[in-house]
């Protein structure tokens, strides 16, 4: 901030407790962090969250830090990792009241403690900006795959099941209503995904290392980011619309809207959508229902949505059908 | 950005080639990085850089960047470390030429290269704003020192020498030049520095790790940041204006300014100044000597500005006469 005493009192009073007293954190009284040698390696992902682009001045404080931490841990989650220890770089806009740092730090802990499994913020930096909050996530982890590494993008084998965890496109219907281009009639859940979307539980970082021969977050879209295990892993993967895992409220989305639009094309709508923040997997064949078995264990839901073939791209099919992919992936109704 | 695979382009034409093959940075292909598991530990710096509040709208993209990689570098110098991997969070404004990316990357690579002795860029976050730019750079490095840690604030002994690389004040100098506030007549180095500021020789770090007791880089202003040393390690400093490594510019400031002000006023606001990228170190009486002589081989200057003795605080002096502490850091002429 302008005055460093200031950020030093901040930093104490604030954003020392979320380092639990970690060793190597030095209760953030120091300038660097410390990673003491581990026998594992290290997962490192980074993900920002700005004002205007990934959230609405309006959101409340508390849960764009959770948004952070989320969009974070749900890669970590995809990659089979367990979070060890994180790092917020803060940009606070000086037209916003101080008191919201406090807000914003608390949101932040809560996370960290009760989704990362108690994971510490080791440091950081914060500052004050003219322009609109930007926030920034270092997260990183420990994998729990039997090679040590993460599961990768390009894992996939022909024949595996391509399987994703949770409910899609909640996250694209709540946001069209934010942003006012869908009635809320009978959307209120999807809202409030769109403003607390929910990763699955840490558990299933242990499960995808354990199962999964590809794995990613689906951030851009079940589509686009299937697409990016298919050439990444050289396989085509060939997705059934009709098995995508939907809420009740996506659900009659997708079968009593308004007119001109048909059920296909309102479920590649939700498939293109994108922030569902659930991993997409490719598991093989022979492990899938030891996979599904191990995951209804921990209360996260595993659905087939598809399976691995001969190629390199995407195809939709809809009850047996083939769908003709979407245009771009800029769905707007 | 707006478009994912606009996005994707972008890192692999722009960033990607700044990853130097790294294994576990998977060419930026993949979603996370992935750190190999090493018998050191890691250290971690991460500062931010925003436009409006760290540099001004004007300044040259390129060295917009190297400023970023030049603050986790003196950070992660001042510590001991040798850099390993950085990760980068990039908030691009809308309103700027995407074309300039491109200049940004240049010059962080460039840097990253050859400041930071080939660091890898092993990931991050690339996103747009309808904002300033801000950039936040997570630094990781390997320990030099013996006992495998950083060298913390927490280290100093009671008769150590107090010491600093290069040259102290010219950044503030030129800073004043920048906001109007001082006559640019023989400040174009400072107004240099200033722009474009050098921290020590990558070499220094092994020699931090080697012989100092405690350090920390200068960047909240030399007076500030010795109290840091002081409080942490429970020692006094006092430091000696007079010895202050000066440029011949900051010398003339100093000596032949406008009236109202004597030298030693003007040496205060030099020692209160910060943004110096250099570090500040506490090393034992008995090892000055030889760190002195193995920093002069690597081409860097260390000068003794102090000692520690009994007590938690900083106090003054110039040529033996003690001074009054400045009132406030935020010295205005």
């Amino acid at each position: 901030m302008a005055d460093p005493d200031t950020e030093a009192d901040l930093i104490q009073s604030i954003f020392a407790p979320l380092s639990l007293g970690a060793p190597g954190s030095y209760g953030l009284h120091d300038d660097v962090a410390f990673l003491a040698p581990a026998h594992h390696g290290l997962i490192v992902t980074q993900d920002q969250i700005i004002e205007g682009t990934h959230f609405l001045p309006s959101d409340h404080i508390d849960m764009i830090a959770k948004r952070l931490v989320r969009r974070n841990l749900s890669d970590m989650i995809a990659k089979s990792g367990i979070p060890t220890a994180a790092f917020l770089s803060l940009a606070w806009p000086e037209a916003r009241d101080r008191a919201g740092i406090k807000t914003f730090a608390r949101g932040l802990g809560e996370d960290l403690d009760q989704l990362c499994g108690s994971c510490p913020l080791m440091g950081g930096d914060t500052s004050v900006t003219n322009g609109p909050l930007v926030a920034s996530l270092t997260m990183l982890g420990r994998p729990t795959t039997g090679h040590g590494q993460p599961v990768l993008r390009s894992g996939a084998r022909i024949g595996d099941v391509v399987a994703v965890t949770g409910v899609i496109g909640d996250a694209w219907l709540g946001l069209q209503v934010r942003l006012g281009k869908l009635s809320p009639d009978n959307l209120d859940a999807c809202v409030a995904f769109a403003m607390a979307p929910q990763p699955p539980d840490l558990r299933l970082a242990s499960l995808v290392g354990r199962y999964a021969s590809a794995s990613i977050d689906v951030s851009d879209g079940l589509i686009l980011d299937a697409s990016h295990i298919a050439k990444a892993s050289g396989v085509s993967i060939n997705l059934q619309l009709d098995l995508m895992p939907l809420s009740d409220e996506a659900r009659n989305f997708t079968s009593f809207g308004t007119g001109h639009l048909s059920d296909v094309e309102r479920a590649t709508m939700l498939a293109a959508g994108g922030d569902d923040y659930q991993p997409l997997m490719t598991v093989s064949l022979s492990d899938f229902d030891a996979f599904q078995d191990a995951a209804e264990i921990i209360g996260v839901r595993v659905t087939q949505i598809g399976h691995c073939a001969r190629g390199e791209t995407v195809s939709l099919t809809y009850k047996g059908v083939p769908v003709a992919m979407p245009a771009t992936l800029g769905w707007q109704i």
